[in-house]
């Protein structure tokens, strides 16, 4: 199932996208798409239902619908840094030996859609077209990658946007660079795990004003999603509802050779996951 | 005024301790001590004009009542490393230039008394008592003190638990070992900035098994709680109901000789800050 969120800011309703591509309202079916619906079997096997029969559900005129990130409640966003072997190598970073973990703040999930804010003072902002994964089951020292896909509810695509001055020259942690308003477009869909198929052969594709930047596949992740996961319910307990971005292949601006193309007020990102739809964000001044 | 939150994990309701020192029911008066009464003045008044009379609110019997985090809906807990001169010291960190700034997710966040899982393969846990401050108003960009100030709600008592191996030796970012379960405790009370006085002349106190571990005072913070607020929006937005835990004086088990002291299940740590309580919890085996 392709599961969505419409609406204005703060007021999203729940929608499916439905095998045809028409948008419909789900708001007769369950309150939100939350960590509270994916942990319920009850209300997906509702949800299951109405999308197997979709023309019981009332169609939305998606003409003018703002589409909000496909996820709300997201109780912590976690993510792993480095996780593409092609991205190690840009930046000049070794491959890690495990994973380099490290978080967003929930309330930097912004929709698919909404513009992007370049910081006051930046000269560093940066895209990085990532796989989201969607937690559905508590994970807690988990014991196997089976266990783990298991926890996994779905996927969405997801722009961890990044200020590398503020990331690597401010003195620390890279939480500084991560954490900005607007910094983390979602979706513009969940995707059910059992519809996106196999997560380690996904298409990633990121353009900026049109150009090609980033064009790789999850099957170049050092840490494949399983992996990930159980590996995090090592160190934090994930719950339903939160989100672990998975890392990004090459092609970000801090890769390129001086000058290097670092964002600016009116530049337009559009981003791809293959199964998971396309995103588009116009950057505007904060 | 001290608001708490109390009765059983996630069925918290609002009070208030009393001039006298008796727990009152506030749940006729407000539905939860979080970001939404914070940034709410009608309903701030509310509270306070209860708690001027407080023979009016129904007596809680404290006996046998859980004591949970005073704050409910935490979007963020934004927390500042090496940010006493002394604690700069005993980790052999250089003293920073500007704020090292790392998260831990809301889900980490326990009541006072709760107890405090020791990870599994953890061989370094550590206790970190800090000054919490709780923000009331949104803080976008502020340019001064005084507006920093104004966004901070009240103070609290924090432990910020950390595995330093996590932390330190499992490549990357310290958000590995901060994150674990039950990692910072907080409370009892959530102390309005009104009655706490200066934050940047509260002693710190922490104990393990009853011997005095910390010992410091806020007047050491590198970086006060104004600048800290003002900086971190630069980088952030802080919304009400957001946490910043503001850094730990010396006296860590890191920074001891060796072996150095980390906890074990069984121990207990305790901790104070004046004005604004105490905490105390047992390390248990996750």
């Amino acid at each position: 199932m392709k599961l969505l969120r419409v609406g204005p800011l703060g007021a999203e309703r729940p929608a499916l996208l439905d095998g045809t591509g028409v948008l419909r309202d789900l708001s007769g079916v369950v309150a939100d798409v939350d960590g509270a619906l994916l942990s319920d079997d009850v209300a997906l096997s509702r949800v299951r239902a109405a999308a197997s029969e979709p023309g019981g559900l009332p169609v939305l005129e998606a003409e003018g619908l703002r589409i909000g990130a496909p996820l709300a409640g997201i109780g912590k966003v976690v993510c792993i840094g480095l996780n593409y072997h092609d991205h190690a190598r840009e930046t000049g970073g070794a491959i890690p030996e495990e994973p380099i973990v490290f978080m967003k703040a929930p309330d930097t999930v912004v929709g698919p859609y909404d513009s992007v804010l370049v910081p006051r003072g930046s000269e560093k902002t940066d895209w990085e077209v990532e796989l989201a994964v969607v937690i559905g089951r508590t994970a807690r020292y988990l014991g196997s990658d089976e266990e783990a896909l298991a926890a996994v509810a779905g996927y969405a695509v997801s722009n961890d946007v990044s200020e590398r001055a503020f990331q690597l020259e401010r003195g620390g942690q890279w939480d500084k660079g991560k954490n900005c308003e607007t910094f983390n477009p979602l979706g513009p869909w969940l995707v059910t795990a059992d519809e996106a198929g196999d997560p380690q052969a996904l298409g990633l594709r990121l353009w900026v004003n049109g150009e090609l930047r980033q064009d790789g596949t999850t099957a170049e992740q050092i840490f494949p999603v399983a992996e990930v996961v159980r590996y995090l319910s090592q160190f934090m307990t994930l719950r339903p509802g939160d989100v672990v971005n998975t890392g990004t292949p090459a092609g970000v601006a801090m890769g390129f050779a001086e000058p290097k193309p670092y964002l600016r007020a009116g530049d337009v990102m559009e981003l791809e996951i293959d199964g998971l739809g396309r995103q588009r964000q116009e950057l505007r001044d904060a």
